[in-house]
């Protein structure tokens, strides 16, 4: 793709209250860089392991973006999924391309 | 990817005033979650059929995003696409990969 | 995927100020439509080239999303790339699938 570089994209989101905690973590994986969105609104996924009903709760969120490489991507996936346990945040990897790939490393 | 399941991501962007028909078809989909961003600027795609100019029109615009099982989302993508027969809005559709898919079940 | 047609999906994250440059290359690039989330805070990507210590600087940043034709898209990638090289934006580049392809076209 136009000599792109392909790299792990991290789309997390949380409760507002538990930002710092994810960038914290983004920063002491080594990526370069976040975007963050706050202010975002939306319906919290509670999940089968809370027993509580879905759609009950609507959470002030901020929305968390981080790109690098793949290899770099495994361990901080792990470390927010083990975060996310006792959150109501989700994870959403995905992959993407970038034109400059010395950005991210 | 790091024992990861794939899922679909539905990112829909519309006009303010009828991101709550979106959240409904969400919400009565099986969807278990979603993040909106309000307060997003941008030019509409109108298309062939309108006849209108591109270009020619700023909305105040609302970006919905959920994430379901790919068996859930082809429902949810037909009744998203019908809705949007009569709107400016636009819905893009790409693998997603999440780290507790029950979730999103 | 359902009938779907394959796209080209921008995210490119800029300082605010840079921003107007960048929606001036997609309306040239024949882009029918562009969304755009202001107020994005973050951290920027400085790259090696620059020198400059990573995670030092906060900006305004807005995110600028457009999706259009695979075949299109090349030549809007390459632009926004020579664009980027004096800034410190960054641009993701992935696939994504719309309904209604002559809507983008």
């Amino acid at each position: 793709m136009n000599n792109m570089t392909l790299m792990t994209r991290l789309e997390v989101v949380v409760p507002a209250r538990e930002a710092p905690d994810i960038r914290e973590l983004i920063t002491s994986s080594g990526a370069t860089g976040y975007t963050a969105v706050s202010g975002v609104s939306g319906i919290g996924h509670h999940g089968q392991h809370s027993g509580a009903l879905l759609f009950n709760e609507y959470d002030t969120l901020t929305m968390i973006i981080t790109v690098l490489p793949p290899d770099k991507a495994t361990e901080l996936i792990d470390a927010i999924r083990e975060l996310l346990g006792t959150s109501s945040g989700v994870m959403f990897v995905a992959d993407t391309y970038v034109s400059r790939p010395e950005y991210f490393q």
